[in-house]
Parts: structure tokens; sequence; C-alpha cells
């Protein structure tokens, strides 16, 4: 069972270790200091055994509400960077903020369940997590 | 080789060894008496050996007449619990629509072909089925 | 502005004024008496002057509660023939259902604005109405 | 002929001659002080009448880099906000942003073709503007 | 009632009033002499009344039969400069072929219909034409 | 970290050990002698571990290069079959085309990286290749 969703998030990538030439070369455009944005979208994806007694594997009104709680409602319409404790020292690239996003949905999960997040950042540029 | 299709069919979530309340607080609108329907979306994926006569792991052509027949054709404009004798004791959620469809195309293919089953219930939910 | 949303819903095609062997000649597998079903997304478009104060034509939250209200939460996972008195005598084609949509849009909307809707049946099929 | 291109910017919704309580009022999280972003998918349709000997209406390569050169590569990877001239007295709102783009545009394209701007702010939000 | 069906071609840009040059100038890479390819995409809108027999504009099967006849099954699989005389002598840019399939499709529908085609020869670039 | 690019090409099928009737028995319309064409899309698909420093698997705009110089710039409005060495002796049906693309790919990618390619003939029909 898969699900999809979308929040829209300003950010900065940025590594704090590097001065400003390295980073404008590493980072080009995604360095602006006064940040930019993205319509990013989730794909959350759930396997496992399916229940004989409702013929789900999970209830996608359950998966529905905890992609809200931990991901949609928390950072849509924020600013990754300046918003949140998770990326105050990490670089907020697609790859880290999928990390993010499939812990926090990971622990809301029964433990027979398996998780694999896909995150696009534009339509043609995605990345997937399955946890290592 | 993937291919894509879709079918337009009713259906009504209920387990009959449930009583109505139960019903409706675990299914929710999805248990409406009068039947609500999708326009379901089915990707077949076949994985296998290139035959190096054609260049083909399977003919498209052979592909595309398979799933019109098991399933395009068979379950479009129908519904699901009442047409059909596979739906009558077994609850009709993405997940067991997944799994039928895979045991009437997987009876279709070549042995040495794999197959995985993607079924679409709405252009956010989804299921996959490879066969355990 | 526009906006889109969807709902899923079962329907059938049947007009009572013609025998079977005709409503079948007509309306073909869309006439099946178990009725069947559609994911049918709706975009509902709003013209009009911008508002010098918020820089809105309409406020896209306000368009959206509208939607919900009378059309999605309206009829998703519900059956058009059997659940509502609009479709008692009026055949729920995918145009009859968007021109009663666009009256109970309509109504709702303050006078300046001009509103067209777009109704998919599927990917492949829509109809478009804007009030005449 | 129509062409679509897109960019990712960083916005923030606020009328500077409202106090605080009613921009959140109005624009809701729009208004986030931190700013928060979009991918915007633009699309520039151009009508006029058919060159007999190049049986274009416009070259699609010239229209690719008026769009480039006025918008795209403009307003990619950048804050709407505080990086243009164009919003600093001006909310950018998709209604507003809009109308930007097709002044931009309009100025450099030949006076016998037409041109309307779409432009969308989410998959499910969108604005369209033809130059009145 | 709209409708989308699509056909792969191949086809070159040539104006053999000019000199190789000024075609390679002119149409750049789509002047290849071995031909190049697109999936085109094909929507036809048919707009008029609602019949009050059957809640249609127009039956959706009839216009995909015509659709098939006239447009798809013609072109689809096919060399357009080659392969047809309406190609002959007139370069197939998106904007001509758009106006021949216009004129294909107008012949076979009812008088009190009107009709639009949009076609898509990537998915980024599209024309539209209604018959002047 | 997948990035999606795409290409129009022209192509035939067609198997020269086989007489013109086995051909067209078994390629069908795909066997045209005057080609067609088809715009591809391409998913390249990198896995690996996130570099510590950037937050990166690998710099989008460092894939984005690689696959213009070794596939979209390449076959971009060209003649599979005509204009280029690799398809003189093999069929270029879409799982052979994926294989191709996969080889130009990995050689220019670090060794620790997994590579999987997948190539759209049309919305409807791709495959899927990691290299075995």
């Amino acid at each position: 069972m898969s699900r999809k969703g979308h929040f829209n998030a300003a950010h900065r990538l940025h590594n704090p270790n590097w001065n400003s030439e390295k980073n404008a070369e590493i980072f080009g455009k995604c360095n602006n200091p006064n940040y930019h944005g993205h319509n990013y979208d989730l794909i959350a994806h759930v396997t496992g055994e399916i229940d004989p007694d409702t013929g789900y594997v999970i209830d996608m009104k359950v998966l529905k509400e905890i992609m809200n709680e931990e991901v949609l409602d928390r950072y849509d319409h924020k600013n990754l960077n300046l918003d949140f404790e998770e990326f105050k020292s990490l670089n907020p690239t697609a790859e880290n903020i999928a990390v993010v996003i499939w812990n926090r949905l990971r622990k809301r999960l029964e433990n027979h369940l398996q998780l694999t997040v896909t995150l696009y950042e534009t339509e043609r540029n995605y990345v997937e997590y399955s946890g290592e």
C-alpha cells in the first residue's frame, strides 16, 4: 500500500565548514542565501502481510493520518533550515530530507511492516530510501 | 517490459462476520451499501531474459492481449462484489484485487518470466504484488 | 484561479423511457444494472479581477471549502443514481454531472466572478461547462 | 504553440498595510516570515497565423529562449520577495506573478502574436492571464 | 466532451524552396535527413447542446471510432513525409499536422457540433486549432 | 537519486535473418520500412551512500551532464537504425536500447554507485534494466 502527499518548503544548501566560494562551487544556485523553494512530493510505500479480517496491509486512512502529522502538516509552508531542529546541522538535500522523513514515519508503524519513502524534489529529480 | 491499462468498477468493502457498526467503523465511506467506484490503473511488469531473435523479453502485443482478456475487459464497467465469483467471499480491497489479478496473469505467462502487478485505486493510493 | 479535486462514485446510464434492448444498444457497458464506477477529477476555474489588497482573484482556501462542501464530500464514495435526488430523473452522464456541479458551485460564488467546470470521467474523457 | 517550463522559488504573502494578526488571518500558512517555496510550472501559449514558409506560428526554439531569459533562468532558485524589484511592493500571489510574467514575455514577442500564460503554484492550483 | 488518443510517427522538417544551409539553420535538429519521431498525443474537444434523450453531447464511443479511423490508426507507426499525400508538399510541423487532423475529424462530425484539436508533439510543446 | 530526461528518435524493428513475411508477422506495425518514432522518456536511478560533506549520493548537476552527453543529446532527433553503429546489428527494441543506455551511463559513474535505467517507449510501455 503506497500513498502520495506533498508539501511546499524553502531550503538552502550550505556546508558551514566550507568558505562561501566552495559552497557556491559545489551547491551552485541551491546556495542562494535568500533561500528558494520546492513543492516536495512524498510517496510512502508500506509492505507486509494482508490482514485476513480487513483485506488491508495497512488502513489507508491510518497511513494518511501518520503522513499528515509527521511530515506534511509539519513541513508545509515552512523554511527547513530555519524552522526545524533536525536541519540545524544537517544539510537539507533531498537525500537527507528523505532519511529524516523515513525515521519519523518508521517509528509510527507496527514492527511487521516495511517502509520505503520516495521524495520528489522536482518532477525530474527524486530520491528513495528504505532504511539503510 | 511493463504495460499499463485501466478499468472502471464499483465495489463495497464489507466483512460479513462483523455487524454493521464495526463495518462502518473500520471501512468508513468504503462501506456505503449502494456501492461506489474507481478508475483502477493496472501496471503489469514482466521481467526475464531478452530473446536474441526478437530483442523482446515479451512481445508487448501479447502482454496487451493477456491483460485485456484476463483483467481489463473482464472487470471494466462491472460491480466487483456482485458480478464475480472471486469476490463473493473475498473483500475487494486494492490488496486483494491485486492478488487476484496477479494469479490470473501469472497462469498465462511462460514459466521463465517473473511478474509484478501494481494497482492504483486512485492517483494517490496504490498496491504492488509479486506473488508471495 | 483554478483548483483540482476528485471523488469516487458509482453510476449507471439508463433512459427509463426506452426498453432494455435500446438502453443496451445506446449505452453499452455503461448500462450494466449492477453499477460501475469512476474516479472523477474536477477542475473549477474561477476568473475575475485581482483584489488589490490581497492579490487574489479568490482565496484558494475559500474555493477549496466550497468545492468540498458542494461536490467532493457530497458525492465521494456514493452511488449517483441511488443516493441523490438530482439524478433520480437525470441520466448521470459526464455532461449532466458537470451541469449539476456548475449550478451547485455557481450559487456559492460572488456575482462578479465567472465559473467554468472541467470534469474528467477518465484520464481520456472529459467535459467542460461554463453555464449555457 | 504552447510550451512548458518551470522554476523553483521561495515567497511569502504579506500586505505591509495590515498588522500581523490580519496578515496571518488572511494569508494563513503563506504568511510564514521565514518564507516557503514552490516548484512553479509555467505554460506560455502563443497564437497567431501559420507562417507559410516554415509551417510555424512561432519557432519553438525561439520561444524556449525567451522563456528561459525572461522567466525561468531569472526566477529559478531565488526568493521572489527579496531578490527582485518587481515584488518589493507587489504581493507575490500566483495571480500577480502571472501578470508580471505575461508582461515580461509580451514585450519580446512580435505584435501579431497573442499570448496567454498559465502558472501552476501546485499541481492543484493554477492561474491564467491573457493580458487584461 | 473531449477525448485523448495518441500515435507514434516519424517526420522531418524541410522546405524544398530553401538550400540545405537555410533548412539546417531554421529547422535545426528537426531537419535530420534520416527522420526522427514523436509520440503525438491528440485531444479532440467537441462542444454543443446536450441531447435530452441520452444526456450526451456526442457518444464517446462514436468519437473514439472517428478518431481511430481518421487519425490514430492512419498515422500510427508511419512516416508522415513518406507515407501520406497530405504531407508531400506541406511541412509536417505540429501546426500543420493539427490543421490536417482538424479537417479530417470535422468532416465526420454533425454540423451543429464545434471542434477544437490539441496536438502534443512532446509533453512540453503543443498546438491548438479550432478551424480558422 | 533519480533523474528524468527524454529524447525523440525514429526506429524500425527488423531481423535481417528473417524474410519480410516473418518480420511483418512478428513485429507488425513496428516493421514499417519508412521508420516511425517515439518520444522516449529515460529515468536513471543512482543509488549508494550519502556523502557526509555534501549530503548528496551524486550531484544532480553531474548526473544531468552525463545523461545529456551519453544519451539525450546523442540520440535526440536521430534515426536509431541509420545514425548509430550500436544499432547496425542490434534490433532497437526498448529492451535493447535500455541495455545500450545502461552501458553508456555505467562507465561514467564511480564504482561504488549502482545504476538502474527505466526507458518509457510510450506512456503505457516501459522497460527497466539494472545490469544483468
